[in-house]
């Protein structure tokens, strides 16, 4: 019986973050020990280059990133762990798949389209403005990301449905051009009940609110930040809402279904905010001291890190680089002999 | 001194034919031996999958196209003569300079511009119908063609300036974005001297008129094809023109200026359209029969042709790959040691 195919790509132009972790590191943490599963999870270095013209940024965040993951425990006994741009046979591929697409197709992709209206209420002339060939044309490169390792199932939220939906369509291309059963079509596998975390100012964590709360900040700094998240102005003693609270919603995104119950039970009879940020800070320290010093040792050994994600790539080119050989030649771009 | 680097791609789409050799080959093979120049010849076989889904039609023009350079004489000891598929560093820089391309770019792309004035001409609705993502970004994957190896110079026609423009750029929008003089901006070389052969039809020798006289095609063949080109009715012992007459273009195109004398002198004098064309086979077999067997036998040993190939890309390679490298890591993308 074979495996399923997960793939999962991380963009790497940030740091990780509480919610980053919550809503998706975790549980791919998880998932890298499934057995039944082959995981692909990469640091999607080409897609950061779109977004992001620093390269000490996407540089910093590509060690973070690896460092976190490996902190925390991802299985790379059972996950393929790379970095895209160790993979030549993705942008070959991208080459292949470029061919095939119709413009067309680019022309409806959500983002693209978003970034035209954004011109247009502007009132700008071109509609293209500000917009980059990286931006218009990335649902190819993901749709090569996906296709070079017959993904079967793509986790993704449902702002990237529609990405799924064209690497299906640019796969059928090829196949129907080139005459084969080249690519497994993938399927988008989107899970709503994600966790989301808030962040310091009460909306979601997010980089671009830069309200977040990194993973693995030091330990000091780590409770200045806790400290900081924003609470309503009730006093000790008096009775508090969990509904709406960032303390309470990050506490329970760590804690078990009981201690989260017993904390609903403090908040009733109207701990104290500063109590309640003692309390979250030591919890989740507890949780993060052992993998926080282990995502230090590793920032510290960046050869070791690099060794792991060049073990990683040999895995993918093992899988990628035989069948981008029988890709080509489909397509006539096989050797001679 | 530093040599001044020529880069030149082959399109991989047809059989080489007398107005191929006349116009590119011939010149491109006497720059081989030019000890001033490092020319590089390529093989665009990702250029050829834009225009063209027949593999075998791919994969046949590429044998033949490398067969004819080589039965030519090729000089592969100072040119460096390869296939675009072997270097998959062309693809991974094509990404980085889409990352940096403005789409506004690609939309004055005269090709697509023609394209899209297609579609509008013809009723369509969709200006973009039929126009694939190949055809709209390819003048990226030509930029990373002649950037990668830091081209001085590249010789095109007319219609090619703007895409060496489209080059310079792209390649000068990476050096300013990344902050470095990474890139040589290539400069466009235009011979209009360059020789135009008609075909059987009198028309411009060309695959798109399917009117003409491939280079080695066998002997007899090549004969009923010489006895196949079209003139005027006029009888031996008439006086003839030789301007606008494609036996005469085609001979003075392999004479010297004396023999061309001369000849025009028998046409003064009312040589016969059979006599002249009995003459026009006989003196350009006379020329090619040597190459012709040396082709027939490369075509008949891929093995070799492979070789030849593969050392081409390892000498290309042996630029590309170290400075790709140095390219991702001004970009973010370098390794972590």
């Amino acid at each position: 019986m074979s495996k399923t195919t997960v793939l999962t790509g991380i963009t790497t132009t940030g740091t990780p973050h509480l919610g980053n972790y919550v809503g998706a590191i975790r549980p791919a943490i998880e998932a890298s020990r499934d057995r039944t599963l082959t995981p692909y999870f990469f640091l999607a270095d080409f897609h950061a280059l779109i977004k992001c013209h620093e390269p000490d940024r996407v540089a910093e965040s590509r060690r973070e990133i690896a460092a976190t993951w490996l902190a925390l425990g991802l299985d790379t006994e059972n996950a393929v762990f790379y970095r895209q741009s160790d993979v030549p046979e993705i942008p070959e591929l991208t080459w292949l798949l470029t061919c095939v697409t119709a413009k067309g197709l680019m022309n409806r992709a959500h983002a693209y389209k978003a970034s035209v209206q954004d011109n247009l209420d502007a009132g700008d002339r071109d509609p293209d403005a500000g917009i980059t060939m990286g931006l218009y044309s990335y649902p190819i490169l993901m749709a090569a990301d996906i296709l070079l390792f017959n993904a079967n199932k793509v986790p993704v939220g449902r702002d990237q449905i529609q990405h799924i939906e064209m690497a299906r369509d640019i796969g059928q291309r090829f196949n129907h051009i080139f005459g084969g059963d080249f690519f497994t079509l993938p399927e988008a596998v989107v899970d709503d009940r994600v966790a989301v975390l808030n962040g310091l100012d009460g909306r979601k964590m997010s980089k671009s609110y830069n309200n977040t709360i990194p993973l693995f900040e030091p330990e000091k700094k780590f409770r200045k930040l806790v400290n900081k998240i924003k609470t309503n102005s009730l006093e000790p003693g008096e009775p508090k809402e969990t509904e709406g609270c960032t303390l309470f919603q990050i506490y329970s995104a760590f804690a078990s279904a009981e201690e989260s119950e017993q904390m609903r039970q403090r908040y009733a009879e109207g701990i104290g905010w500063g109590e309640m940020k003692k309390e979250l800070f030591e919890y989740l320290n507890a949780q993060l001291s052992q993998p926080r010093e282990e995502y230090q040792r590793l920032m510290a050994d960046p050869g070791y890190v690099e060794g792991v994600l060049q073990e990683g790539a040999e895995r993918a080119r093992s899988y990628a680089t035989p069948f981008l050989e029988k890709l080509k030649a489909a397509a006539g771009l096989g050797r001679f002999v």
